[in-house]
């Protein structure tokens, strides 16, 4: 298997390699990781682009002193690599100040300094030359029904994003919004929990065009949802603005595996949709190298990730090619759906007095046509396996 | 507890009374119902209004003659007892024809069919006067990843929608559709698995202002979901059209249990919710006897629905009207809510020239802020038991 | 509702009201609680007893004069109070170097000083009074199949049991242990992932009448499984030596709410099933106040938890009096259960020879059988909600 | 790759390849398929074995003179073919006598009934050679809490067993039984739910060396188990008496998906526990050919489970022989796991004076360890792949 290249944009999280591996019933077993090291180490890898929350470069409460020399080191690690930050977020999530929420706080004052702390580091963003924004709302929701006004919540949920919107479009920044979804952990019910309920919402905003989502495999798959289809929703309402690649295996916490360690299938049609569906943007792996692991497993598993898409991508080329697929998916009709029920021009009124399509079709031999599925699975399976 | 009344807006679809009691593993238990002595015996029971599949009422594939004699079995019943058909459906699962859908089968022939069927229901349901035709898409979707391509998928759904909406409009019916959303089973993913990828599709149609969701408890419940939370987004997008009533008890197979049964303290949220946001729908109820009850349990199972509503909202009222509760809302901050997070006019600029907001904000202090959510779903939990 | 005294048995985790509110995606929002507050508090409210795992009260690393400090405060507050330590637990948990797991750690190293970290502690289960020494091995597992022989695994697990047992034994301590089961989450995979998989590996110990199960209420409802149906089956085969209440809404992350603020008709049988089948040890309240609540809401959470437990009880009671559910039961079959299948004496013989068991069965007959079940279960509801 | 062939010991369910495709929402879209069809065709392909629920073979009523000659029919294709019959089952569930259970039913002659249907089917197996007799429970349940008594639930259960096993040992067949368990579906609680739950349950039987189980990849994996933790436990419990093999993607309803059609990198590592823990039994595939597929599907799917297994086996046998493979293994500590945590003839006494386990051992370093898993599991992965 080939080695990773910059061309793949490959992009990692700075809280994935740098996750010092506190779990709810565990302390650290690692080490911090200095922005500057997971640059160099990043890059020699192969990989592409490196983003953060601010609190991850920049401890929250940090002065500008502080906060200025960060970014000088950051900048200066980039420069020396060719690495480039792709995404930037912030965390509204670990201080005490956002336990109820950020944008959706029921504590006003909460609401306006996460307004706040979000502006500013939009500004970060755009002077990083950073192309996407992602919003991840892990503590806008709620435990107890009675305590969370869901419909107020959403009002203020958009009054946010269209503050955030207004001003990127003010600035003149070359900047998108994507917000991930996620159905719970840490709060019981997070807001906006699936791919199409922030799909839902977006379509509700003042400048829906500057918003879309940054889906997560785990994310949905906590909520038992499959993934390849909550992303192909997202690339036909035109909104895959980013995605975060990892494993989980089922509805549990949320594991962060390394890509394609949960639903290895899934992984599969995964990579085969966004390499053939022209998905330019970034390959993030938002992972954590498990607690068991010292640092020789946090960089081996940061380059299973990339090793595993890259395997997966050309598995799912050569299954594409395989003539014996492509009989398959026509016989399958895969191919059929992409053909509008209508004729061009039909109108209802034509369909209605197309007597073959109802009064002299014989839903009995339609009835009994094999489909072929399975045998059309079995092919992706040993395509996969390497067994073809 | 005061009895049902039709003033309640409480609806049963003639396929939950009228079911068998067939499952995977199991033949029926129960001998057919006719559609007349079902129409008598809910009104009899306080009930407001049926619902129907055409294949409920009228066999697939009946003669004119037959169906003829159907409806007018029906009207006939409906007159008698003042009962009415607020809400109908189509069938497009039962029969092999739809093995691998409707609206999205990859079989063309299969979706003009599918289509001709559904606009010969809406012409019933236009002559019925129902002002909801509801649609599960209970086989639009896959097992399998590469047998179905999901974006021509939702071009083939969005289609027939349009048309469908074309349709209404032009022949001046006063219907809307409501689309039911479900992750999976019978097939094992759905599209349009919950009701924020519905909500999400909708956005996208030509007359998204026709078309809504009928979400179903026990359906969000099954991608574990908090049910009220997609009932509070559904109605922030004002699309409740229409709602199915019923108990599930977790993430597993769907139960279709009485509303109730499940989730308790979810079901009293979602009555205090529909009580007090304005819906003024059908509760309808889309559950299943169980089968291990003849007719009488039929019957009783029918009662237990209305019953466990009427409790729920009653225990919903005092809970709101209790002061010791609107004390705690208000230390919980659920009012605040409701209050813009920007002053009246006020801009991003206002906002960064607000020192108060950031830079003499203490995040530690408002960190430490109890918002006392226990307390307050223990003070619902107690109304819901009757224990204050 | 009458107050909690110490004849109800409810006791807490000193790491429940202690919990600081770290999650893994926030740092904590609440101060440290001195293990003397906490027992005046939790007396002063009814409860009866306090529990804690060693490293809750003494910190990891502690020297001897540390110790016995703690010790000793504890026992003060105990002697003031009246309170009792029913049960102690031991943490192989939060340290790094248990990050493999204790007893089935793959580093031989890290089992043995396991057992040495366990076996101190018992011996000041056996000081303190403590009848019950309860294992919870949330560490004992895996997130990759190749990485952990799960059969040399229970072998290890086995091995340890076997020498804490001679070691009680030989002592003559009168203490005996309750295995935790839990799904997952730290780990992946947990070894003996519910109630049903630790008594199967308590079968095969070579002192199995020492060892019993300790289930928590959403450790069993994390494999979406019926904690009645698990805490029945651990009393049918006498090994409930203990029990943890709390609440879950479904299968996600371990959410450990107050008791009864999960699935409350679950609560209201499991309560009737402890009060009714001669459960005669600890009601453990093992939650943790959540993460928006300052001590306030922690104490409040702590009553809701007794209070609960209470009403409850008293709905049980009424349920379990009311004739109209008794004659549903009898109806039902419920009772009949109870009378053995075959009659006193038959043997096989008898049952081949007797026809109308077979022969001359009409299943027909018995299959038309209403069991009113649903019923049934609308008068648990109708008690349960206080509305009989 | 190979084909199958006998020596694999591949078998089917009769039920299985003829399973007409009706399921809660649709009609069969297969044509019956008759029992010498199925055994020629099965024999074809390589497979190895058939079994049958007694209503699968013979319809439920028939008279003696049909099941005569159903059974001769058998016989006959086994003779032609070679084909065996190495397991028999009793269907207990389809009938609606059943509806409450069979050896559970509230209803004493229901579980009356249940036994001397099975004593009767027992007698079948024995003449046809089977080895094994698996018992799924599938009615034996609840959905409501109140409506069964789980313990007395458990003290039939029992008796039926106990009475089976007298039975078998009497008449000195050469005869085991297997027990399946499953969590839920068509009960919305099944009593034994888990491999756990089963092992727990047969420990407490008169005659538990007769009893294992038969454990079902899909039915652990709806309560989120890993099927390879329990099979291990099955199998060190000395009680894998039968597999059932399909795929399952996740916590839904049960999909009986061909094997490998779910989690594929768990069904990788259960190929390469059977292959290497010495299992000897059949490699039964208990899946459903989707509905959407016709008779040729049926036998591709069929062909697929064969397939998939045989391919998996290879890439396993490939995993372990791998030396990077055993140098990770190695560093991860999976073979030390295996050597008793005790020296040989330690005692606890002589743990406590061992100073190097506890009073100088140092956990910090031990924490530092990395156990390489991920590394581990990628190689697992590529082997996979057949990207190594």
């Amino acid at each position: 298997m080939r080695s990773p290249t910059p061309a793949d944009r490959f992009s990692f999280g700075l809280w994935t390699v740098g996750w010092q591996a506190r779990d709810p019933f565990g302390d650290a077993t690692r080490p911090p990781l200095d922005v500057v090291d997971a640059v160099h180490r990043l890059a020699d890898s192969g990989a592409w682009g490196l983003t953060f929350h601010d609190d991850d470069l920049i401890p929250f409460g940090s002065d500008a002193a502080a906060r200025d020399k960060q970014i000088a080191r950051l900048r200066e690690a980039l420069d020396e690599t060719g690495m480039v930050v792709p995404m930037i977020t912030t965390n509204l999530f670990t201080h005490p100040v956002f336990k109820d929420g950020g944008f959706t706080s029921n504590d006003r004052g909460v609401r306006r300094f996460a307004l706040r702390k979000v502006l500013r580091n939009i500004e970060l963003a755009a002077e990083l030359g950073a192309q996407t924004f992602v919003l991840w709302g892990g503590r806008e929701g709620s435990e107890y029904d009675s305590a969370k006004d869901v419909r107020a919540a959403l009002d203020r949920y958009a009054e946010a994003m269209d503050l955030l919107c207004g001003f990127v479009l003010d600035r003149g920044y070359d900047l998108r919004f994507a917000i991930e979804p996620k159905p719970n952990e840490p709060r019981g019910d997070i807001l906006l929990p699936t791919v199409g309920h922030a799909l839902a919402f977006i379509s509700r905003l003042a400048h829906p065009e500057l918003v879309g989502v940054n889906p997560e495999v785990g994310h949905e798959q906590m909520a038992g949802l499959n993934f390849v289809h909550g992303i192909a929703q997202a690339l036909w309402a035109g909104k895959l603005f980013h995605i975060d690649l990892n494993g989980q295996r089922g509805i549990k916490f949320d594991q962060d595996l390394v890509f394609g360690h949960g639903d290895l299938l899934n992984a599969f049609s995964l990579v085969d949709l966004l390499e053939t569906a022209g998905y330019a943007g970034p390959r993030h792996f938002d992972y954590k190298p498990s607690r068991t692991e010292d640092m020789t497993g946090v960089w081996d598993s940061a380059a299973a990730n990339m090793r595993t898409y890259l395997i997966l991508a050309e598995r799912a080329a050569a299954f594409r090619a395989d003539p014996e697929v492509q009989e398959a998916m026509q016989l399958a009709g895969v191919p059929d759906l992409a053909t509008p029920t209508l004729a061009p021009g039909e109108s209802y009124r034509d369909l209605l007095a197309d007597r073959s399509a109802f009064e002299d079709y014989d839903p009995e031999v339609a009835g009994n046509r094999g489909y072929g599925f399975v045998r059309l699975h079995q092919l992706a399976l040993e395509h996969l396996t390497g067994a073809r």
